[in-house]
């Protein structure tokens, strides 16, 4: 089976939305990659760091869906990472209310050995030296890579980023940060100076606008599925990250026509992750339900013009 | 030959952007729903107003594009309506500078004998009792109305806007306005709420994020095509409407399969509108060009997965 080896963030999260309020709940990037991921049926394995106060439940729980922890360490006497945010009305925007960044200071990734030859690699959002130890624990190169990264690291450490961007094949990040990492207001013109930077595709998601694919010269685009009602947008990037990296390694096809279609998936399994706080929704998400949806995507966005 | 009638403004703009700006040059929601249906080879007719300071070389244009001005009325001794406007670095927010109502102030709309009979009638943003004695002048029913109107109507003319919203097919405005007209911020609820004001079909513009199509419980989404420039975005969504209607009046088929290819038509000629300064790009369009667009949107949008 394939293997994807996804490093991120398993973590507490209390959030605040229109709609209610959490205490602290199962978060984290790493959590809604794996919980994304493991819906292909592939062998997913975290990495990534939490603190003595992590239920054992929430372990189970992962790996009850298929998720491999053996990648998560356990620092006994520290405590897990927690971020508390709520959401404005327009479910666009929020405000961070706390960050405690604990057992996640010192995180030194370590690979398994298990997942050494992972066919898929999916390095979410951390420090770029980070995310540059993980490539070289690798065996051997992985077939793709992926790379999430944000605004901070390009305020405090550009030049690691630089040199990890050139040793990644995907970058996906969001409007915002394309446009600080590249210079250009255009996401057009945006994509094509992230192209020199290193990386053959460009991945630009636009949060309910949607996400843009890129490949040097070559553009496919994906909207969001429109919902009535968005309940919780936590993790809604992570989960279209875990849905387009599980299905490439479901598939590993990673030509440009089938990158098209994992960005499809990562669109529809993103679309489940807001009807419910956390992880609640991804945790239940049938089979049925997800080709049901992709016939949405499909009446959503295919016409058929006759030339004439 | 299929004819469509469009009510709108005739003016003179003067616009800034980072990339420039113009003296007073031709602009207008007639004008711009007039070039962009143009392309259809379709009779379309403009019902609007200049002063005596309009030059003749622009009806001369349009004429010579084939549309029909004799729905423009001349007040020889007034001014034609005149907007000027500032848009921001982001191309995506403008500030109004100069609004000269002039001639626009008294207009009251004739329709031509020639165009009562017309199938499509596009109803620019004008005071909801005008487009409401557009309608009245009709010999018979129209195939399709489509309805255009802004934030400036919903605040101080709600009741009259009620009343054309119930007499009107389609109803085509932005992201905000359907948010204010139906008091829901989900576009999906928002649509829900104004199909039971009346319009069978809502339009909902998003600029560079796309255009959504509802029709009651149905949904399709045209992206806008990403461009490397944005040079003057004034009539981008004029010309999505011109190309909308255009493209039902050459067709003359408003089943929701076709309208799908309207918004996509709508969103192609939009793209070119916006590539240089006001008409400029509408003036000479070219077929080739438009069929190579059409490849690009199809490219951008169409997948293929094989479910399994």
């Amino acid at each position: 089976m394939s293997k994807l080896l996804a490093v991120g963030t398993v973590a507490f999260d209390a959030i605040e939305t229109p709609f209610g309020k959490t205490d602290k709940i199962l978060g984290g990037s790493g959590t809604f990659v794996g919980l994304a991921a493991s819906y292909f049926g592939v062998d997913v394995g975290i990495v990534s760091v939490v603190g003595g106060d992590f239920p054992s439940e929430y372990i189970k729980m992962l790996n009850s869906r298929g998720v491999n922890t053996d990648g998560v360490e356990v620092v006994k006497e520290g405590k897990t990472f927690f971020w508390s945010g709520r959401y404005h009305n327009d479910m666009n925007s929020r405000d961070t209310l706390v960050t405690e960044l604990n057992v996640l200071a010192d995180f030194t990734p370590v690979v398994p050995e298990a997942y050494k030859d992972a066919s898929i690699v999916m390095l979410g959002n951390l420090h770029p030296l980070t995310q540059l130890s993980v490539l070289d624990q690798m065996d051997r190169k992985p077939k793709l890579t992926i790379l999430d990264t944000m605004n901070f690291w390009m305020d405090s450490a550009l030049e690691d980023l630089y040199t990890v961007l050139k040793r990644v094949d995907v970058v996906a990040i969001n409007d915002e940060e394309a446009r600080q990492l590249s210079g250009e207001y255009s996401l057009v013109n945006a994509a094509k100076k992230i192209h020199e930077m290193g990386p053959e595709y460009v991945v630009i998601k636009k949060g309910e606008h949607g996400a843009l694919l890129f490949n040097k010269g070559k553009m496919f685009f994906a909207p969001a599925l429109p919902l009535a009602e968005v309940f919780d947008p936590t993790g809604a990037g992570d989960t279209f990250a875990g849905g387009f990296s599980g299905y490439l390694a479901k598939t590993e096809d990673i030509s440009f026509q089938n990158l098209k279609n994992a960005i499809i998936y990562g669109s529809n399994l993103a679309s489940f992750c807001v009807e419910k706080f956390g992880t609640q929704r991804m945790e239940n998400l049938q089979p049925e339900e997800v080709q049901r949806r992709l016939e949405a995507f499909k009446e959503l966005t295919q016409f058929d013009i006759q030339l004439n």
